[in-house]
């Protein structure tokens, strides 16, 4: 049997009560780039300055959930779809709960960002770190695009496997040219206008 | 290729300060009972009650996650243990970010309720509704037992699919005996104990 005609029972905190008592909107800043392109570092970084600066947040990235709700994907392209649509599902009912949630996921097809565009409603915005692959290249720490290129790692996005440039981000960051503590200033500017516009409640 | 040793890039604000400035640590309360006990109606009474007591707090049912995060999912074994995994990850991500997650589920299978309790961590408290088949048949509104009886429900819990009893609950409230308000009362007293031992920060 599949669900079918099922009753649902609602919650009966509105959202504006708990809106108004944190003083900002949840919502969901959709982190997407290239390996290496700064995801995991800025997601991380942006929740420590929102939680400075008074916001209810919460930081993930693929490589949290993959060891959790999606430790069972790999990354043929239907996995990669589930595990985005997982992560915005999950990201939708934290911002349902009134965080702003902030996710780290390179989410290299415009298709399955769009349907998470979807999935999360009117406040979620996509946050595009634009940096070259040479440049993500140079940066890898972990050494993924050495080893995509000897072809110990194959499906590796911007090596052999593509990634769809955002065609309209609601935000752009060039992180290769930029230090981080200068983008984590620009991404809070960002995320206070979007969800605290009338300053602190 | 799967995640293979992937650096975990770490949060940088410690739980111990989100616990401070919302007055209350997070953690998970685990509805288990059968279908018609009273899970949904209680686990949103309980968000509300919590949040009037000053709470950051979610309430989730089965119900909405099968309109999105499981909605992919059935009500085969393989299914309904797939749906208490996806569950307990994503109460565990949310009592991560400092809320007292509520969730209501059937869970029937105690090595299912035994594996959210283990992702979930120290916070888990699982809360048994204990009302009969009988009682529960009686009240359900949804004509779901009655189908079930019918032969058009099939793997209905507690008609034609098992029941695991808890045999150590953490808390057990007798459902059918009592009235919603007192169940609440009880419920509420049980989570402030557990998340705001020394009262309001």
């Amino acid at each position: 049997m599949k669900s079918t005609n099922v009753t649902r029972i609602e919650h009966l905190v509105p959202q504006s009560e708990r809106w108004a008592r944190q003083g900002h909107t949840g919502g969901v800043l959709w982190f997407t780039g290239l390996p290496a392109s700064g995801k995991s570092t800025l997601v991380f970084g942006l929740e420590a300055r929102l939680f400075e600066a008074g916001f209810e947040t919460y930081a993930f990235d693929s490589t949290r959930l993959r060891q959790g709700l999606n430790k069972d994907l790999g990354y043929s392209r239907e996995d990669r779809r589930e595990n985005i649509r997982r992560a915005s599902e999950l990201a939708a009912v934290m911002a349902h709960a009134g965080l702003v949630v902030i996710t780290g996921f390179i989410s290299p097809y415009a298709e399955d960002r769009a349907e998470a565009r979807v999935t999360c409603g009117a406040h979620f915005h996509e946050v595009y770190l634009d940096a070259s692959p040479a440049a993500c290249e140079a940066r890898d720490s972990r050494g993924r695009y050495a080893a995509a290129r000897d072809g110990q790692l194959r499906g590796f996005t911007g090596i052999d496997a593509p990634y769809d440039i955002p065609e309209s981000p609601d935000f752009t960051l060039p992180t290769a040219a930029m230090p981080i503590a200068d983008c984590l200033d620009q991404l809070t500017a960002f995320a206070i206008s979007k969800f605290r516009p009338d300053g602190p409640g």
